[in-house]
């Protein structure tokens, strides 16, 4: 299965400073993963046609089945990661943002702030996450229980975990 | 008043099996209103223009004052009941879908895949709901007690609920 | 710094009756700031197109960093509130609405018929509030802390406010 990961920050692409949420989500996916991976990852600048030409490649040409973001989602005028988002998905689903920012809310009044959505594009589910690399895990911890199943949903390979890491749920009867 | 009930499945609309979700309803409804109502009900398969066609009929036509659907909102291809009711509606309220999941995800992690929505069509309310009958008690339970204020403020009929059953709320002044 | 105040009712903007919710508002922004502030206040009925002209008017020419409305969020036939702001907004801000939402259900269960929402007209936030003064303060008591950091990352002035009366949030690394 190919995931793929795409940071997205003016600064980290230029190389002013290191990708640590690129590699934060790395991290995160070779803990939770018990099934083989390969990584799809590039780190571009906050321009919304960059980001979803770069979507748009991962998921109809790379076939990635599943595609997490890093970075612009909040409010300053550079973030439009969700705008881009949005224009090459198909169908959305808003239960991912409405989470994360729940579980971010648990941490930080500011959580409101983060205009992070999930959504499809055909059979690739594309993820948004927030840019600071201990809010990827605590986004990830909170939504990745229901991935595995959405992509049985949509058809992808089978996604096995390591339930002492994160605790996956599929529902028995469909 | 006439309520709409809408079954989207490709395989109850073929008589592939029985239609036990839009019964669920049904009998919800039932056991929750007073009032005399009237049920316009149809089974039809996940096509979104069939399912617009139908809601449109159902609101405009047979005047109902909700519709309420079932199935066609997770992240299956096929699944497009949020994206038709957003095409037929003028005006969306996202609180019902935000609640609903956050309803279900006391029960399950896989409630955040649930991409259902509600909005208004002129003067009729029209609200998705999950799939499984089980689902579907634990959503209404959530949302209805809203509903007949919210029929209230869209001038239509006054909808009276047996209290020993559902907790209908109307705020006293306006 | 410069907010707009928009009070959206048919009956107030009318002199039917005074207008106490953007009252409730003025009151409420009086007791949390400390920085100085200029209000630019206006009630107009519930047009769509009355809306969006005086919200691009005290956003693009009169400069106001922060637009709060009052009204029109409901589901009655007359209220357009949020339609208005998405259509003169260039970016969502689901966040706000979401919490509005969350924070109002613990009082009544009609929360959920509030439409709520907010976004960013370039840099200035618009943020949709309820009718009722109540609700005002229970709603911008949520939503406020999270308001000075957002406008630090639009690039606006620095908002002081008094952390007796509402504790602001800014989160120390960028």
């Amino acid at each position: 299965m190919k995931i793929g990961i795409i940071t997205v920050s003016d600064r980290a692409s230029k190389g002013i400073y290191e990708d640590l949420s690129g590699k934060a989500i790395i991290d995160t996916l070779n803990d939770y993963l018990n099934s083989p991976w390969k990584e799809v990852y590039e780190v571009i600048p906050d321009e919304q046609d960059i980001i979803e030409t770069t979507m748009i490649k991962m998921a109809d040409e790379q076939n990635c089945a599943l595609i997490v973001t890093t970075g612009g989602t909040g409010p300053a005028k550079r973030d439009v990661t969700p705008e881009a988002t949005e224009k090459v998905c198909d169908r959305m689903m808003p239960g991912f943002g409405e989470l994360m920012r729940q579980e971010s809310l648990k941490f930080v009044p500011t959580a409101i702030l983060s205009r992070q959505t999930a959504g499809l594009r055909k059979d690739t589910l594309i993820l948004n996450l927030p840019g600071k690399p201990k809010s990827i895990r605590e986004c990830l911890d909170a939504v990745f229980p229901a991935i595995p199943y959405c992509l049985d949903l949509m058809e992808q390979d089978f996604m096995e975990c390591d339930e002492n890491v994160i605790k996956v749920f599929r529902p028995k009867a469909k």
